[in-house]
């Protein structure tokens, strides 16, 4: 297999820091920044939507997440507001000021997802989705890419080598879990990955300690671990009434615990400002 | 999760038979038949498609595969031909009689595949590419949707839920091996899924020995226990020149070693014809 | 790592054949012979395993199984009847004339294994038990090694390594299915690793259908595969009454099941005799 | 599977502490303290081991680790000093007057390692090493248990609930890695499992960076992560020439990596002291 070269430490001479302009300043992602992205799993209403986006930026979280697409395994899930929901995403950050990142499933939306959103997102089904990676390939907006449920480190670099060859040099690795025989947690998140990309890669790597173990009791105590690692940011669920969330409401943190999470990574070292 | 029903066994009146006319006569595939789909792994040209083809339909072979869109980790891999080896498997078509498969990656080249194929395939890496799975849902010809490297069983049938629910019910499951910590091989074929998904689903299930093992000597003897377990046919890679391949010439047979598959399979109860 | 070299296929002019005295004749264990293993998990009480050791005699199985320690995740499992166990097992064997096999869990219980049966087993969470390998390296009996659930084939041929280096050169192996993400069935058989180590080792290579699935239904289907694959060989639970049986009852075969599998394999090409 | 009971976090007022008595004062392991055990895989030799044991004494590592009986994958790898070993450890204890721990593989050998160390250490590959549990379990001092590295976190709580159930209450659970597709680590350490263990049961649980990754450059940051989720303590490999380690010296850190690791989780909180 050809290997990456765009996405080695080698070809750089730094490490690859993303900046995304808005209006509250610009936000960081990468080395000595501690990037915190939330929102619900999806976009499920502007009655649900705002007063949750709201919240988050009193906290001081630096990103939005909000689906409105939603690849759901089954066809009679809940499958997000879709047009709906980027508009819903497009007034949030109107209304907030806060930079928003959001799924892009198929490269016909590629348009519509762009004009909402301020990073795009590539779930962990479609990493090797690879007429999708060529064409986030082209854009000038930043493209969060999850870790594929059984992607190998290399594979997921190799994800990422599409974007790059394809001139979009603006990619953001995300380690979502993987899938293993243990089946008390949804997923198993791979921490040695995270410092071990970091290495090998001169690209950002946050985490998602949600999907990574599907139950909120694990979530703060996991992203704690993913800091340590020396993740450069995490991407959280996080919902007003989790209990009543359309999707993933088992491993989305409640407001008061997404608190104690920003409060808990915001060390002496303050790497979270 | 919302479970699948289309594809249950309880849903029809008896298994799921897929025809495909061809100038050969039709071809069936489901429960009682045993229906070869046999090729290289990419169409590499004219004078390299042609010939094998030429001579799978000699032997006895049913189906054509060949691609034209490859999946590939790397950026830099082969990325097959494209629009070139779609008229490339159109003319061999029309030359041989021969009903052929290849693979779709992206719904914008839904009309192109679909005017050059008998039947449309889902890669592994795009079974849960549920946009790609609504198009195809569409259409009027028969897919065949490989099993995900990750995907659980229940999420197979899942992805064939979304296929069926659209509208179309020619769906036919293929088990390609999926991904352990084995690394001697480089999948593992799952033939106790194969069994199971017999016994809960009406549809068609074949298994592809090439992927499933990565290996040239182990396709015969996980062809053979295919069938014994109750698979209706085999999907197999065969070049004329294996170590010349393009692409997976490794677990490439040679026209020999296909010809003593066909044999071998071609057992007392006469199950290939 | 090391290499094996006992084990592998260069170190001897052929296949090593496993013979196995016994009143009824000999049993043979290799290339060329398809021997049939089968008994209840545990022996329960000699109420219940006498009858079903006639039972399996009256079909034609070559050997019977029977459980006197039970390995068992939970300590408030039924652990086996242990001495007890071993003199059912004994007075069976000198009922039936036919060879058995048992496991042993403890250096410290060799002796008394070693006396009351033909064959020793060393199950799947003791392939790595090197200190009870080295024991039976040093007897005179053969040994079924059935393969860890996590352990590559490498790992595997060299547990089998150990013993043949202590001396003892009777290995058979037994695939058992190996854990993987799919929670539908027991473990996941590896077909393929069936075919690879027929391959590259001369040693025998049996198959345990039965864990290797966890589910009736899938016994016969999966033992159909191992035998196409090229298995030497079947080792199979059957209990006369398998709701009630104290371990593995959803995974063993009634008498009736068991006649049908033997009846299916010995196929045109009489591989059982 | 009938469940843990003894393991639960029900069953005790609070968490279990285990203190190990030295000439240096007491060394607790559990909620609120983070213990550090250290030391080369393998003793190979008093001239190794001992002025490495000094060194690490300097340092304020809590207690020595040293593997006399070692079981390796191929029986023509260095397999430890055996009673040789377990002679250096005893000397070592006595010189710098540290608590040590040393793993037992052989039930047949338990008054031998009882005699010369202060925990005793239960490997991953013995995990379901039942008879070795067992005697365990009667004796009165701790136990270091692996996880298995195909053992679910219930296998793991169960394996610990034959120590209990036997007798002894002193059980210390040790994460170091499952086995997955991944290969660029060892292993892939559980870190979710760490934060959910400590929930779910009393038990001090703590973490073998080592092992866990494979490779030296991860050992620190992953050691930081298995603190950062909650581990009580964590167990490394070190060697003050790892290049000539007899055993895993690709992830064994160097004394100066090693008090750059204790640096490193003296945090402000001060969890080290």
């Amino acid at each position: 297999m050809a290997a990456y070269t765009l996405a080695a430490r080698e070809k750089t001479a730094g490490d690859t820091i993303i900046c995304i302009p808005s209006r509250m300043g610009q936000v960081k992602i990468g080395t000595g920044h501690c990037t915190v992205i939330a929102g619900s799993c999806a976009v499920e209403s502007r009655e649900q939507y705002l007063p949750l986006a709201e919240k988050l930026k009193a906290m001081g979280v630096h990103i939005l997440r909000g689906g409105a697409f939603k690849p759901r395994s089954s066809p009679y899930s809940f499958q997000g507001l879709g047009e709906e929901g980027l508009r819903i995403l497009a007034e949030t950050r109107e209304l907030t000021g806060m930079p928003v990142v959001t799924e892009i499933m198929d490269p016909r939306d590629l348009d519509k997802v762009y004009n909402c959103s301020d990073l795009l997102q590539i779930g962990s089904r479609n990493m090797q989705n690879f007429s999708l990676l060529k064409e986030v390939g082209q854009i000038d907006k930043p493209v969060i890419l999850k870790r594929g449920l059984a992607a190998t480190i290399e594979e997921w670099l190799l994800a990422g080598e599409y974007i790059l060859a394809a001139g979009n040099q603006q990619v953001i690795l995300c380690e979502r879990g993987i899938r293993t025989f243990e089946s008390m947690t949804r997923n198993t998140v791979d921490i040695g990955a995270v410092a071990l990309v970091k290495q090998i890669s001169h690209l950002p790597v946050i985490v998602d300690p949600s999907h990574a173990t599907g139950l909120r009791s694990l979530v703060i105590p996991v992203a704690r671990a993913a800091i340590a690692a020396g993740a450069d940011g995490l991407m959280v669920e996080v919902h007003l009434q989790p209990d009543q969330a359309l999707s993933d409401g088992p491993q989305s943190l409640s407001p008061e615990m997404m608190e104690s999470l920003l409060k808990d990574i915001r060390d002496p070292r303050g790497r979270v400002s």
